[in-house]
């Protein structure tokens, strides 16, 4: 069963991660690694800490030669500003994030000690985690890309474009956006919410193609994959609202208008025209594509603060500035990326086993061929 | 640790949960708890099988003299109709369920063998397990409902509602609606819908009130309470999104406007204007109502069905028609209320341990106390 | 993954588990559950409960047409004597039982709400998940025998034995004993000690053979096969001490004589002359018979009742007298036996995946052809 | 819930441990905890390596000012001896070890990928966490030790002993034992084991004073506290047995004679003249000191090698020497004494809760005081 734990702080000396039950002899291609923690990185719109990091995974354990030996993985990402002893006691706690509620669940009245945790900074693990995952999906052909739909009254409009061009078109823009007007006008959002001394929120979809169909469960509530994604990733720093295929926009169909029709030819077996379901039905894979969508809150620490309370004195106060991003929709889209990929891959190793790349490949060929001749 | 396992078949004899890890000397409500039960099968809307079962829970194991005593408790719920081995075989999968991702998985051509556990018909035991949950809460003063904020093009208005005024319209209502005018909106929607032979989709909402500050936390994705909520009212069967507070309405707003701010005064402790936040904090209570929303996917099994493949002969043909409702919106927020409970009661057991009702109130004691003196 | 929860107390109506995460399509042989069930039941020197008592396994859920689908296994067998709630309160707790810690830990002054859980008769239950495991495992030819060492002074001996000599000898014995001497001497003890209402301990041995090499794993604690195995054997009612292989016999040996050297042939593969180890070596099995043994204490009600204290009124009283054996060891390996199947079943799950039983047997040909060609 | 995850190789750079589910405000005594790494390292017997390196554990995360704040613990240890890259490829497996299971399950010709995890160099990590447990148990009076009971031919007397007894003696030994005359005899016996090339086993035992009663569960089979101390210490390195209390020694008892009477008095509450029990009875801990034995089977690693063979040419071979220690049983005394703590610690924090130390302390004062007065 795969598995992991993420620890570190945003200004501690270093971030950690452990990802165990990952198959033997998997190369570990520290290049493609280091790149998504670029891609995390990136994005118009983030905070001067990401022009002060360079984020760059070290793998501390469980990679020999290059290749995975089957002992669990760790990955470490040391910090450049690892001030945390130095930074100064937080009294007055940011609406939106953490710093109260976790506060009077430790029971402490220096919130430094909670926004240190809380802090998306932690995501750097889990996209060098999920970037692990995305290697060993790549041998099974599954690819998953994410892109920006929605920051502020800018929406991406990109129906009708094939996963390759989104993907493309993804990686190439400043914001992940795969609409290069609406992409402009995302700029203009965030360069006006800068002046302002705001932040923005937004939305991003992300796409997986090639899993299997059969991936997940129905038969008990904990094995449907597509709760287990919307834990993954309402899990993420800001994330608060979370959809499969047409999701929300259900809300107000009926059955005739939204149900994928099911077809069959010898060349593509079993397939749908539409997609509504989103690739995922009964809390299993349809083998179309996986298509989720994410609502990010704006980010929460504002140049021109809110109204809070100094939680010693309880008197009104501003809430504490910390260094922070206005808009990192793009940058939690590759975080989100990386938690599909884990997902995924988990439920490939449930449904195959294996402890070996090439033992896990030979038990998905016999799906695979079984499949062929259902 | 809180948790539970559920089994059983839509037309088999019966439906059984385990849920282990409950304190003892709970009082076992079993009126409520068949209230609960009841309250899932109405709905304007349901289908014919709703008038054959009148579901009734018995508890095999875990209370004596009606009380819990700390063992596993089980629930049974027998079927009226247990006819799963007189039902045909199902050869043609109907798109929306889980029939054809499920015969693939599972290696079968008969999809009764899916269908059968697929069926929402599951959800009967936890909203059970659930109940017993909310009793445990309610000794807390924990409160749970859910209504019906849309279906097809009706929408229900309840801004400004309280909580309690929310809770007694929603029961007094057929749709567990609050709002009487979008009521009869909703009404008129679904007999158009079934005099088409289609189906409706919709949206609810669930509201827990009196969850003290503090549960869940931010320290691991795997214990943030929206994130671990997600995967419970995910796991519900036709449900598409989830959303926690303003939800996908933060995708367009800027930090200024949305964030809770923060307020206190002797009597109220920390408390907030607004509750943008659904609140929850950084994965963490912040002692603010809870406010989740999911919407659910029109019925897939239409009267009129849709286009699908038999599996045997890879032919086109009509979907499988089962007995189904036509719209289940009510049902589902009864049973994802139960969903919440099950979550609350786990975090609530995970602050506070205990291993009697006495014990688990007096470390609850503590920790409000601690609170009041912050 | 595989998992399972059971219910019930002694006398109670009923005793439940649900297991889950089983292949589709393996036959449910309930003949050979049954037979199971059975097999516990017997063994010289059980009480009177056992005369009452003629367990039958009724399965509830995931079964249809005789083999399961995939969905959760309810397994349900009834109680007889089903008089909890007339049973009288018992305020002085038993000696070796969780009588008095249990008391304490759950906060109640009448420990027959602790001891119908933590009786025995709960392993009813995992012996019909445990055979269900067997008819898993029966498909890979892999088998499992338990057999009594010891009880009292009288001590069997089986050196030279062969596997299918100790099982037919075992289930011919009514002491599961394989040594026919040792057998009347134990049925002699046991009478001596009816004889003294006193009741007696022994030790038995589980043998599983015909495991491929490489369940479990070495890469963290919890995966250790021997670990795992351990962990279930200690949840058995009234086992005191597990031990693998030569286990204590360790103790006061040198390395050169007790490890088992490697050869190799073309028809053996990799294989040993002796087996110490137990077939189980760094928590991975070595291809050879798994090899576990565990002391059961005397049972802990005596019909010459020990010292104890009223928990009411804290004077000195004899201990609650309770129906009971004189000796059980027979039936804890029956029941030891169940709880290996089921950590074999799981960690052949883990290995080789697959949702149904042809899926899963062909991962298997996989590896075993990958070791083939080692 | 208290959890972790341990990675690292033997000569790779280093070894890490995240521990989860810690409280806060619970002070890191960093000198305690290399203290402990310390103990693990000595002991007569030990090899070169433990020579070469002088384990320290420096804690990456979880930590500000000394104190835990709630989130995930990171502790590294850094091998001076970070050879792995320049290692000889291993071909010919150590009988005893994991090498060879471990090459057939990952798909490897080179053992080394399977030896470097599983060396019970991994150990050092779990001393440093199950430090910190000891840190958390101290804050509630409960202590543990570990004392070497046998190696090779020479045991350990201490009946009579007090714990604090065993505790001054067996830190002042070179051999964790108790026993003076003993530890002469054990030396020489260790003398004439590596004058032979030879490896030793032994016997060690864990006690622990002042859990409280109730600690784990009977409801559950996973509950069972020594069903999971003997996962734990099972878990360790060469260890092959494990017993609870007289353990073994029941074999050949009658309840009459083993089962520990209950007294009760005004200042020692309820009691017992005996310990039979090993303070557990039901899987629950009954007050009374935890004692737990477990055996080690000697090194696996001979100077004097045994029949191996080449897995490469399948030619007869001796197997592979890697620097190794003659006999480690005071120092998996040392590592089984973490084990416990870890398992004591999680069962408190399960019975208690609280997310800060101050929180747990109040929980635990609630149920010590429902105690004094039941």
């Amino acid at each position: 069963m795969l598995r992991y734990l993420t620890s570190g702080e945003s200004h501690g000396t270093s971030l950690v991660g452990i990802l165990e039950g990952m198959v033997s002899a998997l190369k570990m291609d520290m290049k493609f690694i280091n790149n998504e923690l670029a891609r995390r990185q990136k994005g118009y719109g983030r905070g001067a800490r990401m022009k002060i990091e360079k984020d760059t995974a070290e793998i501390l354990t469980g990679v020999k030669g290059g290749k995975t030996i089957g002992s669990p993985i760790t990955i470490l990402v040391k910090n450049k500003d690892a001030s945390i002893n130095e930074l100064p006691v937080v009294r007055c706690p940011r609406p939106g994030h953490a710093d109260l509620a976790g506060a009077l669940k430790y029971g402490t009245y220096d919130m430094r000690e909670i926004l240190e945790r809380s802090s998306a900074r932690e995501t750097v693990v889990r996209v060098a985690i999920g970037s692990a995952c995305k290697l060993f999906l790549k041998e099974f052909g599954i690819d998953i890309i994410s892109h920006t739909r929605r920051i502020g009254k800018a929406y991406a409009e990109t129906e009708g474009l094939s996963f390759s061009a989104i993907k493309q078109l993804s990686l190439k823009s400043s914001l992940s956006c795969a609409d290069k007007n609406a992409e402009e006008q995302m700029i203009k959002e965030i360069d006006k919410a800068r002046d302002d001394k705001d932040s923005l929120g937004g939305m991003f979809e992300v796409i997986a193609v090639n899993a299997p169909a059969g991936l997940g469960s129905h038969v008990e509530y904990d094995r449907k994959l597509d709760a287990r994604l919307a834990m993954s990733l309402m899990s993420i720093q800001a994330i608060k609202g979370f959809e499969v295929g047409l999701g929300f926009g259900y809300r107000n169909k009926r059955g005739s208008e939204v149900h994928d029709e099911i077809y069959y030819s010898k060349e593509k077996f079993f397939y749908r025209k539409t997609n509504n379901a989103g690739g995922i039905e009964g809390g299993i894979t349809n083998g179309e594509p996986i298509v989720l969508r994410c609502v990010m809150k704006p980010i929460s620490t504002l140049m021109k603060p809110l109204k809070s309370v100094d939680v010693k004195t309880k008197k009104e106060a501003l809430a504490t500035v910390e260094r922070a991003d206005i808009c990192a929709v793009p940058s939690a889209g590759v975080v989100a990326e990386s938690a599909v990929a884990f997902e995924l891959a988990r439920a490939m190793l449930e449904k195959f086993g294996g402890d070996s790349l090439a033992e896990t490949k030979c038990s998905y060929g016999c799906y695979v061929n079984k499949l062929k001749k259902y």
